[in-house]
């Protein structure tokens, strides 16, 4: 048995989300039958990150397991002609045994796009929130996210396990449309991303957003958090994993 | 009778164009017959520029006649109810009766996307030539368009009227995927862009790019420029009109 990874991307507006779901559009199961056509075997496949309904990705992460033959440099190009426009498979390589897309992660990079006013061609991949966007105050509010924190005020109800993250990063940059969210984190909690973009907006324009966001955090409490901010802006721009095992 | 001037942005990927055409969706039927609801009478509006199948507009302008007493600022909300995701009205203003958005229009700008590699968010709205994209070389190509020519080199054939342009702006700047080529000119022929970007594609490899467009540019004969490049990566931005009439 060998272990493959494969790096992928995809517009999620037409997908049902990664993960797999009976008689529903989603990556996974998108992917999973392009492997079973080119592979001549069935294969499971594991995400890095499960992205929601309409949630995108220039830089999932998935591994497998499988008894093909085929040289792994063969397999993407092949895989292009039984995927759709929407999903790309960047990249397939071998990796040791030990792989696995999801527990293997250090850390994963999402990015999230706002726009500054509306635009047709953007609105795709970014949320146009109709108000005035202060970046100087934008930034001060996520600053206060990087490091070590109890995140659960940014968690969607349910989730289970820790909801302690240490962040890497949590910084606005420009783009094309207007400001981009960059947050990187070792583990990122269930809406983590959008509920952190929703309140970024909801304390922009206090006195002191760094303060205010500071404070949320501090609640522990998803009732002092903003609202999740709509899914077509959220993007898993890249995953991150120790040296030795990519 | 007022005359109104229509501010109109689209994707135009799933469009036949811009231009009505019986039983296929174009952005003027569909604009018309959100007009006509809006309305209640029908409407035949003029566009700035005719988009071909796939080409995107950020700035396209639209004039139109009616017998409405409805405030032009209610329009383009009114509109918004009965238009689809990928057209948008952003404004309607009422306008002199003189006024013509394509016989008026002193001038239009027009983007050319080129992504630096393959980017599934964006491969709506570029082109991914598959090539390493030469700044430097691109941008001293394009130069050579400069100023007042016989673009005929550029034009389809069957065109008819005068091929000469004066180009105002040819310039190539980065964007969020990799390189954009601004063109303003007083006059465009029909697929002009599309032509000087397979063509500055072409040259760029040449010993001297600049000279080589010239050179193509001098001959007027389409059979010494570049192939015409994909539909999506261009965009109507910006129409221009004498301050008078606007």
């Amino acid at each position: 048995m060998r272990t493959l990874r494969l790096d992928v991307a995809y517009d999620g507006t037409e997908f049902h989300g990664w993960q797999i779901q009976p008689k529903l559009r989603t990556v996974q199961g998108v992917l999973e039958e392009a492997l079973n056509a080119v592979l001549n075997e069935p294969v499971r496949i594991t995400g890095a990150g499960r992205t929601d309904t309409g949630c995108h990705a220039r830089g999932q992460v998935a591994s497998f397991s499988s008894d093909t033959r085929l040289p792994a440099r063969s397999i993407a190009p092949m895989l292009r002609r039984h995927l759709p426009d929407d999903v790309q498979v960047l990249a397939a390589r071998d990796v040791g045994a030990e792989f696995d897309a999801r527990r293997s992660a250090l850390g994963r990079r999402y990015a999230y796009r706002l726009l500054g006013r509306r635009d047709v061609l953007l609105e795709r991949m970014a949320w146009h929130p109709r108000r005035p966007l202060d970046p100087v105050r934008l930034e001060s509010a996520v600053r206060a996210l990087e490091g070590e924190h109890d995140c659960a005020a940014f968690a969607a109800s349910g989730g289970s396990g820790t909801t302690c993250c240490r962040v890497m990063r949590a910084s606005w940059q420009r783009w094309e449309g207007g400001l981009q969210l960059d947050l990187v984190a070792d583990h990122f909690l269930y809406h983590m991303v959008r509920n952190v973009v929703g309140t970024a907006l909801m304390v922009m324009n206090r006195q002191d957003p760094g303060a205010a966001m500071a404070s949320v955090l501090a609640s522990r409490s998803r009732g002092q958090a903003g609202p999740t901010a709509p899914p077509q802006g959220l993007c898993l721009e890249q995953v991150f994993y120790p040296a030795e095992v990519v």
